[in-house]
């Protein structure tokens, strides 16, 4: 049985400590004579440790520098602090933070909420897990075993040291937790010739001969994820749990997907409260790999990126009705492509039978659909293709209305707001050269 | 003196033994039911030692798979063999190998000369340099220095290794080299506000924060190639030496840089012959984290795959007299921003003078000038702007007609031909959904 | 009381005669020497009067040459007879032709509905009209007038006669009529302030200012045809009485609308069983001069060309939820674009109250909600705004399916369709160059 | 002999009657209650005499209105009284005028040269026609026959009278006039097959089919007009004789050719001092239905709305070897398609023998050659297509870096000047709902 991973009610992060593990500050500086080294001092001033500093060209003040600085603040007052002597520098323009300080503590500057910019601010999310990221509920099987909870704590500590740029982790697996993989292996291999649909049965003989996908061995994300870097720039991350709703979806904007490594307790391979390795690189891993797949992943995670609370609730739940548990459409046939399906031979069984009932997908229906977490779906939606889900998902965004748009940038890994006149000028010229070349391949053709 | 980077008359291979490193094979299958698995035991069949078989979904063939082979094959009847049995498989298509066999020795498909398609393919140039890789031409300050020699070989082995996806080679440069780096270091920074380019500029003070730059240690690639990883996309990687024009340029199509590592000769920390880690650092890097400039260079690289050996000469030489002796408007003034000057006190105190010839930078001119590689230029072209030498460059591009168009996927950072229907198809909907996000952002502006 | 104007159960045509008065004959030829003699010689063969034989270079064989022939033939029999000779050229394709034949009666190559692929095809439609072409129903008040039916006959053999290029007949109205109009003016003057959209009250002074509207005259068409055509490039055309909805419809492709010249009955100023001047002018006319009301109307028309039966059902009734009874949001009001509301008081004041349902207009529901025709309508779409609405529209022709995608040409007011990859590469080039175009104008912004 | 037909050194109008025949005056009002009005009662206070009053919903301020007024203000003071009173209105903007006033009499509120914004602007240049227009220069064949003068004068009379919407003028030619057509048609039409290009002979004969080409009658503007509007829209207006080049260009923006009525003189069929019916219709007419050489045509014109005087001279020169004197590669051969060529039997023959230069079509070049007017070309350009020459102007007249971008919006058959966010909003929604439309139309190929 599947948790319901992006979609959560309540917010209680796991804040096992007190202290405050990490707050980063971002502020932009007009390209002026002395500005940098003015930045670096009011820095220092505030007397408080950095573990990160960066500056680069700008990419909202032209010409201009960003700075990205990580505060080891332990209390809301220091990085008041910081911030403070930041803003005291005069060309400094647009000061924002991220972390696991109060955001009221601080006065945010913008009416929008925070979203990532660049690839390594995912790192900011590594410890904002939801339940289970170090601690296990009490309905869990591995709950009262102090070996697995040990095992699992290990493990979790790998993805909360993580940074981007490193090499993933890679975890030396035990013979238990190998054999509760090939249960699982084994029995979902079985099936998905007669249940899944046809862009992950492309893939899946790739993943085995690629990746290590096999009955005798758990599979590492480092591999996978390179292996999908070069199918559509996918890329792995490990995490310690459930992330929020929102973070989860934003990093789908960075084609970057946050797997978990431990995996289920060995008491019952067929079933887990939460997302482990199983789920992860048996149900999500292969669609990554299909380039139509990769776009509506990406599409749902560029409309989250600072969209507002009730739009995050909309996009998780239509991730729900996609990502997880999404059926599709192929030939006269329905087929299963949602994780949640693909990692459960229960509930895939039982999806394609007559008895749930089964809907076009629309997305203004799917993101307002009820649905419960702990038992099978009633309702499935069912999607004609990747490509026709992701045009109506495009067109449902675009009644969302935010008061922005954002253009994701592949080479710097980096989300651009379009909020100015001349990054709309670029992007003109862009499409411009695009057109160009797309009617002198038509010429060619 | 600046030694003509890309460019060279001849294309004497440094051949130093008889045996042939690394062939890398590419072919495409169909998607049928055991497709995969014929391909492996065709491969095994041939009896040769492989160090590497991917496959992927192809990016060709549609529904089917793509396989890169590097056949560890000392003699090109070997790497034959393999090919044959290759052929032998009915669903195979499109085989095609690159690699230090002499390329009329096998049967080449295609009347194009053959490109390296995704970022991993330019390991094969690894050992395809120009004289120079391991050998010191008898000019050399360093050729009669054995500890020097020693020294610049252990550097190059480092590159040789080298493959894509691993860190870049971090080097222990000895107070020696430091010293020699600090007097071309001290130089040069001082002359850069008065000669070098706004952009130049505007960027140098980033890598002093960032990447180590400064007159007391030599930077490191690996973190200049993260910097610029986040500013355009461009990455650097380890060289011997001189690559052949058509491979240096072929690469510039990924944002990869080739840079070398090792530094001139102590005796004489104002010459060298060949480019070393001066020229690259101080010269090349700060510009390609410049959005223009490194869109200038792609431009350039894009161009050169499979293009013919006129156009690669042409091509290498707008390089020359671009990004090497370059020289753009600023106002009513005229500065630098080649490499080749920026990395030279001597030049860049000459090429903004009266006496060199200074013509307004245009492509079909710049590519037919000749030049002298072991004296000052000349002439030089003077660009407007890198936007718009960028314009006029697509546009002589355009002129070439190459009979296909290539585009670059940053995601997958691979090279796709634009030339079945499928891909048109798919790109004309990527512009069509960018068309749609421009047009909303006017909209909001 | 509005009639349903464009959409009409049965087909019944008014068939006053059993001679058949036009036929239209199409035809493509290769160029190749003699082509276009023994087209010639071929027509003449077949020994039928022709009123009309246009040879054009080709728009759909390149290089070639079109026929648009006028067949003067009484009967389906001599029509086959000049299609036969016709077919015998052999460089002959693509023969169809439209008229009042049996289209069962000739072999029809071609599974889509004939549709007008240039204005002067609409000329084809001038004697299909429903019921009330020349006749008037029992329950019309003029049915038992005979001078209102001589007035009324004389003024419809004028739309009759009319032909695409021609001055628009003028009427000379009778002081009855004039006094006819000036109570129907008057009374809806008065209301427009408080009830009319903005863009309808925008345009209207201009109508008085320069097409001579006001209670003492009635405004001719061709005023009014010079003054919209300025304004979006709508054009108007006489008409007998009813088109099918399919013909009507397929004109507002070219921006032409229909219009009738009579005037209801002076017995009772405030009510019509069918269209009139009244409902024409004062209802129709004002918002084709408005760009965005005429991209809706069109984009209704495009998506009707050679639409199935059921989608002109359905676009049929997209437009009486428009065109006819359309409201709109203004601010946090809501006013009435539609005709039949704006050329009819006590609908147009009731559609304003709480009593009628309002809806958020939606193209998928309004195509298939059901209506009243002779009372006052139940339920309202309410569109945000024009632009939206056809924003909306277009997302739902693209559901439509059909095998073939329109494009108008304003130049030569000429339907292509785009089935080539001459004319895909011939638009492509196009929309490259406004590409071009709109990058220059941002950056001049 | 041609003569120079855009381009003429001297503006020395030919004002033989010292009235001023006619000013047009233009502005625009923001919609406000009262604004239409207010406008009306200035002009009335004015008392100057005014043929037109025209109001539109603005195309430059929205809401807004704009006025046309053609004022028959016989003196520099009446116009200047208009503009007065025109200004006093609060509500106004943006007052511009055209007409036979010196400029300069005026203030002119805008530093680019005044250029028609929509086709009835065209009506103004009917009487600013250069020397001839109802004289003859003294070197004339004509200039001594009274019978001849009258005759022309005759003629000319009626394209002065003519105005936008009216059918173009009828000539009944007399026995004379056709007898010297007949001379040069029979000649011309023998050597087109072995000199024309493709394109032009591929139109011919539809001429003949069409518009009453043969040898036996001189053809109707009128019907040719009809021929060429189905086939690019471009149409035919009369012309009394030169018309200044930036008149002449400016008309080709709307895809509107002036052409002469008159024939030269009996007494030497093979030789004109200026344009007449035989060079217009013989030379220009028939490529001006190919849908390319209109694109081309098109371009100049667009290039010429507004432009500097020196562009203006660029223009017209690159004019002169396109439309007038241009020749075109055909597979390995070369041929004629400029009009001086195809109707001048000499210069026919002369240009594809070895005798003359021939340079490939460069716009840059070409713009800046000198040329006499008196005797043959010396040097010809050879265009490789007309869409390849098309291309090459755009890209040179995006160097001319006019400060405005101006589109042409063929519904309403007026310029648009894109200044505006919302001109260049609307813009953008037009080219994405265009990609829409082209990725669709890609999927069904």
């Amino acid at each position: 049985m599947m948790h319901n991973h992006p979609q959560d009610s309540g917010t209680h992060y796991n804040a096992s400590t007190d202290r405050m593990p990490r707050t980063t500050l971002f502020f932009s500086v007009h390209d002026m004579v002395g500005a940098l080294d003015e930045c670096l001092r009011a820095l220092k001033r505030a007397s408080v440790s950095m573990t990160r500093i960066e500056s680069r060209p700008s990419k909202s003040v032209d010409p201009g520098y960003d700075f990205f600085v990580d505060v080891d603040a332990h209390t809301t007052e220091l990085v008041q602090r910081v911030i403070e002597e930041v803003k005291k520098v005069k060309v400094v323009r647009d000061v924002r933070f991220v972390g696991n300080v109060e955001e009221s503590a601080v006065v945010n500057e913008h009416a929008v909420p925070w979203f990532p910019r660049k690839v390594s601010d995912l790192d900011t999310f590594a410890e904002k897990v939801l339940e289970m990221g170090e601690e296990l509920s009490s309905d869990h099987p591995g709950a009262k075993d102090p070996v697995y909870r040990r095992r699992r704590y290990d493990i979790v500590q790998k993805a909360k040291e993580y940074r981007t740029g490193q090499p993933l982790p890679r975890i030396d697996y035990t013979p238990e937790e190998k054999e509760t993989w090939r249960q699982v292996y084994t029995r979902l291999r079985e099936m998905y010739p007669k249940y899944a649909c046809r862009e992950f049965l492309h893939v899946f003989p790739l993943l085995e001969q690629n990746c290590g996908y096999g009955p005798d061995s758990i599979p590492q994300i480092e591999d996978i994820s390179r292996f999908l870097k070069d199918c559509t720039g996918f890329t792995l991350r490990p995490v310690m749990g459930l992330l929020t709703p929102r973070d989860f979806l934003n990093s789908l904007a960075f084609r970057v997907f946050h797997s978990t490594q431990y995996i289920r307790h060995h008491s019952d391979p067929y079933y887990t409260p939460e997302p482990d390795c199983c789920h992860e690189l048996m149900g999500h891993v292969p669609l990554f790999a299909d380039p139509n797949f990769a776009e509506l992943a990406q599409e749902i995670g560029l409309a989250s990126l600072g969209a507002s609370d009730e739009d995050i609730e909309k996009l998780a739940t239509i991730f729900w009705f996609t990502a997880e548990f999404g059926l599709c459409r192929e030939g006269g046939d329905v087929r299963a492509f949602g994780a949640g399906l693909l990692s459960s031979f229960g509930e895939l069984e039982y999806a394609l039978t007559e008895k749930p009932e089964k809907r076009t997908f629309d997305p203004s229906q799917a993101a307002v659909q009820k649905y419960p977490i702990t038992q099978y779906q009633p309702v499935y939606f069912v999607a004609d293709s990747f490509r026709d889900a992701t045009s109506k998902l495009r067109e449902f965004n675009s009644m969302m209305r935010r008061p922005f748009q954002v253009r994701y940038n592949p080479y710097t890994q980096s989300v651009e707001v379009l909020d100015t006149k001349d990054k709309v000028q670029h992007f003109a010229r862009t499409i411009r050269n695009e057109m160009q070349l797309l009617a002198s391949a038509l010429e060619q053709l």
